[in-house]
């Protein structure tokens, strides 16, 4: 056993594990754990480390993850500022919290990391357990995209399938009682969100001081830590400016509208090409709903012909993005029609993958 | 036109450039041409344009290419330095160069950028054309990778398809003759070689100095971008070792062994997975050839075989590259192997595109 001392604890009912233990979930309650550790702002380095002072743990490798592009663009009057997450090791944001959950597996002596996700996590959590030579179990159902599918094996993960999402997920709770697996249950974690709040402190760093922050919500892991790092700058005393949190979610997968504003949203059409943010019931969506309140923020519900038509703006831009990083050009699209943001203002938008991935279905709609 | 003065000339017969012309090669001899610049090493900021000192032009966008991570492993005892190039914005250290070309075909004020291609590079060309609201034709043979012409489209280029990739050569020289046509000619241009020297300067940055450096040679623009960074650094006096080079070039492709030993390597099997450096006939032959004398160099062939199981490693270590990058990994391993790399050196290899480009491929070799 190597040395580490993380100490998870539960907000709701109080729970605190010993620092060499690991829970995904509150062993008591079942509620989504926070993890407890000194956080000071000390950057030194290039990538996710140059944030160790902040984060609850430093990771002994590395992929290349963290320190991607902002790029800048002036969009109908509004300056984007575009952060290329897609450019991380494994084609996604999902890199940094994945580096910072999997080298916690690893620093606790864990042999093989389980996951269930039809999606980028389950890329991003085989390649950073094959970086430490560990095992990684992915349950996904048998329809998941074929080529996500490729990337898996070919990283070395191997792949359960199941019929449905929702068996995948049972399957993966049988595999996380056996305690040799480390179950990373990214939705849940504390550590997906801890990763993902030094893409405020770069952007920051890298340019960015405006209000507003649009975000894709899916389990809310990339939205809250947004959230979570400009509290930091602005606790701190680096930014002396609020923010503002919107948050885009698919017609398809409505949760937080009718949280917000009461009834439904009046929007027809699916959102099915919003993949990454099909999440039916992310586990921190009270956070997500205290985060919009908190930053009197927004949610903007968007639909595939929405999507498509960013999508088609974002690649002649030159920016090789998968469908549901386009949700947020969509959304802007929307705030400024609405007069809700207005030229001048200044904007931080994620884009979350590559569409590199997935070039048979960007043929197809684009 | 915009304020612009690049001097393009020719070592071959002498030929000098006005400021705001551009030729793709000597239009006296049809040499490659190089570019007359002052150079000095002022490094600020990130990505491409921290290294702005040193390069010929500024383009006044960016997709975010350069400042990619370095990452060490540990191989067999030698402490390998892997440059993450398929990191850049459309997955290729082609990034860079594009970056440079297409920013001065903007700045000339040109409308329209042409290049022949089957590979990374119109994927580059398209994406920065349509960064800067430019028109882009790309001319490659039919059975190019589907994907990749996908990928082109959605980008906003055109393409002219021809049976082979010789008349592809041929028609692009028929779009060259119009003038409204900017022909980026990658293989001829030293804006590739200078924007690649940018590699060499990041690495030495990020922490490596050692001697060796490995390089896959296609039309040799990677090959001698990073011999002439290092060649800098020691003018410079910011580092006092004098740097190796290594060529690795596949067996079906080989232009460069007969020319330092004469007679014909000890290999069999074809290296056409190897499709990033199967270049006949690259325009800069020559001087690769002095590169690898001036430094006392090596060359190494490699078949498909060994860039399979190379291929595999990498993708263990959780890196998601295209077989052409395997191709320096493959040559470090014979050249451990032969005793002519040992335990304890330090080695600096490049990789050089994205897997993500190519599951299927990857999908069907792993």
């Amino acid at each position: 056993m190597k040395k580490v001392n993380v100490v998870f604890y539960c907000p709701s009912c109080g729970f605190r594990s010993r620092g060499s233990e690991y829970y995904w979930r509150c062993p008591k309650c079942g509620s989504p754990l926070e993890v407890e550790y000194a956080s000071e702002w000390k950057p030194s380095g290039v990538g996710l480390k140059r944030y160790a002072s902040s984060l609850p743990l430093t990771p002994p490798k590395s992929l290349g993850e963290g320190s991607t592009p902002l790029i800048e663009l002036d969009y109908r009057g509004v300056t984007v500022k575009f952060k290329l997450e897609y450019l991380n090791p494994t084609g996604s944001f999902k890199d940094r919290g994945s580096s910072l959950a999997i080298g916690l597996a690893y620093l606790l002596g864990y042999r093989r990391v389980v996951e269930d996700t039809s999606g980028n996590t389950g890329i991003s959590v085989t390649a950073y357990a094959s970086l430490y030579n560990m095992e990684s179990i992915i349950v996904m159902p048998q329809y998941a995209p074929k080529g996500k599918k490729a990337l898996v094996k070919a990283l070395g993960g191997k792949i359960i399938e199941t019929p449905t999402r929702g068996d995948a997920a049972v399957k993966v709770l049988e595999l996380a009682r056996d305690n040799a697996n480390y179950y990373v249950a990214h939705t849940y974690s504390p550590l997906y969100v801890e990763a993902t709040k030094t893409i405020a402190y770069e952007a920051w760093e890298q340019g960015f001081n405006g209000d507003i922050v649009i975000a894709p919500v899916g389990s809310g892991g990339l939205f809250l830590g947004l959230h979570k790092g400009f509290k930091d700058l602005l606790k701190w005393g680096l930014r002396n400016r609020r923010h503002v949190m919107i948050a885009v979610e698919g017609s398809s997968t409505i949760r937080l509208y009718p949280r917000l504003y009461g009834g439904k949203p009046n929007i027809t059409g699916e959102s099915k090409l919003a993949d990454g943010i099909m999440v039916p019931k992310p586990p921190r969506l009270n956070e997500i709903v205290e985060a919009l309140k908190e930053t009197r923020g927004k949610v903007v519900v968007v639909s595939d012909k929405e999507i498509v038509e960013a999508l088609k703006e974002l690649y002649m831009y030159g920016l090789i993005v998968e469908p549901t990083s386009a949700t947020v050009l969509a959304a802007l699209k929307k705030l400024i029609e609405s007069g809700n943001i207005a030229r001048g203002n200044e904007v931080l938008a994620p884009l979350t993958g590559s569409g590199l991935k997935m070039i048979d279905l960007i043929e197809k709609i684009l």
